[in-house]
């Protein structure tokens, strides 16, 4: 069978069509699933996604999909590719139509507001067991563009099943594209998701004009908070060092191609947060994550300045300018005590 | 004396030039001491520094002074600014006109090939404990460009001496430049020298037109062996977490401001080294620091696989790419092996 080699993604925005690039470079013939119509349409008509993945051509085994029954049918893997928000609706569809086992790779990042929930556990809350063989997260520094592009790119893939995640090393491996295990997937998806509220915050002060200077504090500061959730969470606090963490956080504050730090560029020069989301047009994972994790900080008992500045810049119409000048304003005198807090949990053990 | 504080600022390159902008803004009458007679008069005549800080107005407290001697009269406490290797040949003339204890804030970043000293050490090194009343490193994410038109900055100090490190917090600080304190020299004085080698390669991937996830992924790896190396020497792991550690890391490696990245940048396109160097017209600290951390990883038994890829490109005619490609494939399966290495010494207690 390894010639004719088949998956499927769900979610045919830029990270899922980037994604089925590695797949087709790597010899599978991929069902690329959508809910528009014409967009599905146009890929299998142009071999592009145009607006998602503008200039970048398909390889012909990608074919788009319309129905999820035949997307699904006959494989045993699924990249799921949605946002956030999508997550639990997608997975009543599979449940609808699917009653053999399926491995899931979820490369989503963002936490639910209310369930507190990461993606792995919602996907699990929705799929039945039997159903349900695995989950795997894979995340990382990968801007989409870049890696339809095959620019030297590196990930993490993390399952609470070891094998899980060595499958989904192979599935996605290549010389462009690599792919290495972390165990702690706790540590992998809260990473990920935290990283977009500090992009949010980084564009704001980008946009106040503040310069490099100002954006690594606040990176640099950011990290500690995420971190410092994560492992009250019960997170390896090593994982924050590694891809999945610095890694994402990093790609996501500096790069144009960030989604949550043009939002927060655009917030920083005057824009109110509805007409930056319109003009978007795409999902800003970074202001839902928000919510849940200013909600997760509460019920931690978590000091998380950035994160709570932010909420109140999104939610209260709380000004911009005064939220990162209060920031920058506020370290401690002695630095070592903001990062004693921060691994805090490590040395209680 | 309040309303007539006078420092010195030795080094008019642009860093200490630009500190001597904050120091005017508290209050200060700065005298700025520089070994070219010309700029020393320009200074004097224009209130500008051209050729380091384009367009940067300079207030009248700030005073350029060519003899050294005039300079440190009746002072207690100077800046040193200017690039490692001219820090020993700056100390023995301070050695020659002074007898008098004398604080000496430093704000250089790098590590002597041979002797394999922090700057700190050198100075400890070469001004007799009689005049030497104290060291003080200050160092951070701070382009010189942004601090001269008061972005908001911050950036750490430290001391084997905590009350020099408080003492140069309150010359420093104001509320755009904002100063902590970390009682941990060692590792403020290695972040702040290693993070340059991590630019130079940061810079080589982007001239290579690698993109923003293979930058990531070099300084996400580039940080652990710093961390590692600085861990082992004495510093403790956290400082690496800190401003001095992933803030500098981050505004070096990404700021079109930075001239270690710019010289990388240039390598990765081709350039010859020596061209690069002819071509910049200031000092590229990196290139020496590459060779004294290929000493120290080597003294230490440390793994730095980019050091050591860095060496080699700069000193043994590497090519490039190669360099970067080798790094890029070179991760282990298992991401959290990498990242245990980095804070082995910790654990190991």
């Amino acid at each position: 069978m390894s010639n004719d080699k088949v998956i499927a993604v769900l979610g045919a925005g830029s990270w899922g069509t980037a994604l089925s690039i590695v797949l087709a470079d790597n010899g599978y013939r991929v069902r690329l699933w959508g809910n528009k119509k014409e967009q599905i349409d146009e890929i299998n008509r142009t071999h592009m996604n145009a607006f998602y993945l503008p200039g970048i051509e398909l390889q012909p085994e990608i074919k788009g999909y319309f129905s999820l029954d035949e997307t699904l049918k006959g494989l045993d893997t699924i990249v799921l590719a949605v946002p956030t928000k999508a997550i639990r609706d997608v997975c009543r569809q599979i449940v609808e139509v699917r009653k053999m086992p399926l491995s899931i790779i979820h490369v989503s990042k963002g936490i639910e507001p209310g369930s507190l929930m990461r993606i792995s556990e919602m996907i699990e809350e929705e799929i039945p067991e039997a159903v349900l063989q695995d989950v795997t997260v894979l995340s990382g520094p990968s801007h989409a563009e870049e890696v339809s592009l095959r620019h030297p790119t590196t990930v993490t893939v993390s399952s609470k099943k070891m094998q899980a995640a060595k499958k989904a090393q192979d599935i996605f491996m290549n010389s462009n594209f690599r792919v290495y295990t972390n165990p702690d997937i706790i540590g992998v998806e809260m990473g990920g998701s935290l990283k977009n509220i500090i992009a949010l915050a980084a564009g704001i002060s980008d946009g106040l004009g503040y310069g490099d200077n100002a954006k690594a504090a606040l990176m640099t500061r950011g990290l500690a908070e995420i971190a410092r959730l994560g492992t009250k969470m019960g997170a390896n606090p090593l994982t924050f060092l590694g891809l999945a963490g610095i890694g994402d956080l990093i790609v996501t504050c500096t790069s144009v191609h960030s989604r949550n730090w043009r939002a927060g560029n655009m917030l920083g020069k005057g824009k109110k947060l509805d007409d930056v989301l319109n003009s978007m047009g795409m999902v800003v994972e970074g202001v839902r994550t928000t919510k849940a994790a200013y909600q997760l900080a509460h019920k931690f008992n978590v000091k998380m300045p950035i994160t709570d500045a932010l909420y109140h810049v999104l939610f209260a119409d709380l000004n911009p300018k005064e939220a990162v000048d209060h920031l920058m304003g506020r370290l401690k005198k002695h630095e070592m005590e903001d990062l004693m807090d921060m691994l805090d949990e490590q040395f209680q053990g």
